[in-house]
């Protein structure tokens, strides 16, 4: 067996925390002995709710932090002045090699600034990128960037795709994933400046399926595995499935409760119908990877319970064993030639 | 009364034509007494379509145009090419001042492309922009610009923002319109280059009723009249409404059929509900207006029926009536200094 791989978890982060994050630790050393946790916040408090809890204790580290983040702060001044901050602390043990992995629900914010800050990109890798899974009606795909920075280049949404197939095939298992960028229309000469230049670089990787443009409204139909665009656009992309499922299915139960026979239909179709609006959820997905970091980060939605907490850390397993970060590196070493010719493209 | 507005319909556009186009003329000539159509295409076709039709003849005039302009053709090639095109015979009658307005469902690009070309923009206009009315849980909204030029400029975008709130002021009777600009955050230091140096432009504008940034996810809830943002990004806005209704209620559907109890409370609903997703079909509203140029161009959707045609037309009427392109004009010579120094910033 290998040897463990050391998740720092961020007790404090999400709305149910620290309650649902020490419940999701305890349920993840559990369900594997392949973890250690070092749980990072109040230790009164992290200490309260493992009270009574059965657990391997040789694999639980609760490390103090005595500050928190909170959403309403801004992200580079919050990393800088609250160094004893659960976030903080925690991107602090990944950087010293105390820790392979981050789990945090924390400030999206401070997790993605301070991680590129603290942590730091792998060797090569020019912008970090965070890649939430997103529903479709045949399953999931990888929707990268969604991050906190905008006005990508070319060569940046290059290493996206790259570090998008590498986390569907290793970590996931979708083997050979298709890749597409989004665009406004499938034709080659389709696209703004920032598409028209990186599409031809796209089709040049060897080591890519990349099958050309995707327009938004296939991609809940799930056309690709790996959708690739700008951070912006990403963002856009994440929150109108939020927007529209959420006003859509307003209306639906609207329309549900308007006469005794339609409450009667609902009855009957209730329980199924929710279970369907469940995983069509996007925001049900649990953690989405920072990926292109030295270290794993698992950006969890601040809504999660401990299921989602639990997933989010068994996650950074496979994100060790397969030596994602290692696969990430060396998908750079091997194609510098693509990169250097789209830095000379965009360097404007 | 005021004279008649005349109407150019292209009678070859979109999936049922001419049929369902020459209805929507004979429908809209029949609602209003104010219009004049000049209805252009394949003579023998229009007429058969015509046969037997009650309307008054002094106010509908065919002319005779001997090409078809297909969606699978290069907008710009075919503009050239196809000079007796029905889409290129309607613009010539609007740049001509034989026509106020071309109405049609062909060839999204060569209407918007020929339309630029051949109609040409109101002075002061850096850019036209297509702006669809898009559903939301309170009514609609317009989304502007979804057209076919993007990477715009910031002072494109302030230009959009007025055109679209003085449309949904005087068309669509929506008083003092809620303006706001697409954003990954309601903060005013969120955003991309572009809208960072369109924020504080808007935010100067005396005569828009400016409240500062929309995240996606609450577009479909209508907080906002008019939705400011660059062409790609409206594209994908527009196209994710359609993929993820489309994709949402496909898992609906399935759902209901699948067990007898859930098929039982399918039909109970099912009118109902067929109703409200109607009105939740952002293709569904007719034509889109594009904004900006002398004299209105409605693009209606490829699948529009009689009764949509007959909707674009009538549209028409207020847009003369109230002088749209007069006040759009006005609009711009008011605010040149703004123009001016967003040019100086974004000109490099």
């Amino acid at each position: 067996m290998s040897e463990l791989v050391r998740v720092a978890v961020d007790a404090m982060g999400g709305d149910h925390a620290p309650e649902a994050v020490v419940q999701g630790v305890v349920d993840a050393l559990n369900a594997s002995k392949e973890i250690e946790v070092l749980l990072v916040g109040d230790q009164t408090a992290i200490e309260k709710c493992l009270t009574g809890a059965q657990y391997d204790k040789t694999r639980l580290q609760v490390i103090h932090a005595s500050e928190v983040i909170t959403n309403n702060e801004t992200p580079t001044i919050a990393i800088k002045k609250k160094k004893d901050s659960s976030i903080v602390v925690s991107q602090r043990l990944v950087r010293e090699g105390k820790a392979d992995a981050f789990v945090s629900a924390g400030s999206t914010g401070a997790v993605l600034v301070g991680s590129q800050v603290l942590i730091g990109r792998i060797r090569g890798i020019e912008r970090p990128a965070l890649a939430p899974l997103i529903p479709t009606t045949k399953g999931f795909s990888l929707l990268i960037d969604c991050g906190a920075n905008v006005d990508a280049k070319p060569s940046n949404l290059v290493q996206f795709a790259r570090m998008g197939a590498i986390y569907m095939e290793h970590i996931l298992g979708r083997k050979n994933p298709r890749v597409a960028i989004v665009n406004i229309g499938i034709e080659e000469e389709k696209g703004n400046a920032l598409v028209k230049q990186t599409y031809p670089l796209l089709k040049e990787c060897g080591d890519i399926n990349f099958i050309g443009s995707i327009e938004a409204r296939d991609i809940p139909d799930g056309y690709a595995d790996v959708i690739v665009c700008e951070a912006f656009v990403g963002n856009v992309i994440l929150k109108m499935y939020e927007g529209v499922a959420g006003a859509l299915m307003g209306m639906v139960k609207e329309t549900m409760m308007s006469s005794l026979k339609t409450k009667i239909g609902a009855l009957l179709i209730k329980n199924e119908l929710k279970q369907t609006l469940k995983d069509f959820d996007a925001s049900d997905y649990g953690g989405a990877p920072m990926l292109g970091l030295k270290g794993l980060v698992v950006k969890s939605h601040g809504s999660s319970n401990a299921k989602e907490f639990k997933q989010s850390i068994l996650q950074c397993i496979a994100f060790k064993q397969q030596n994602i970060s290692g696969r990430i590196a060396a998908s750079i070493t091997a194609d510098k030639e693509l990169l250097s010719a789209s830095e000379n493209k965009t360097e404007e």
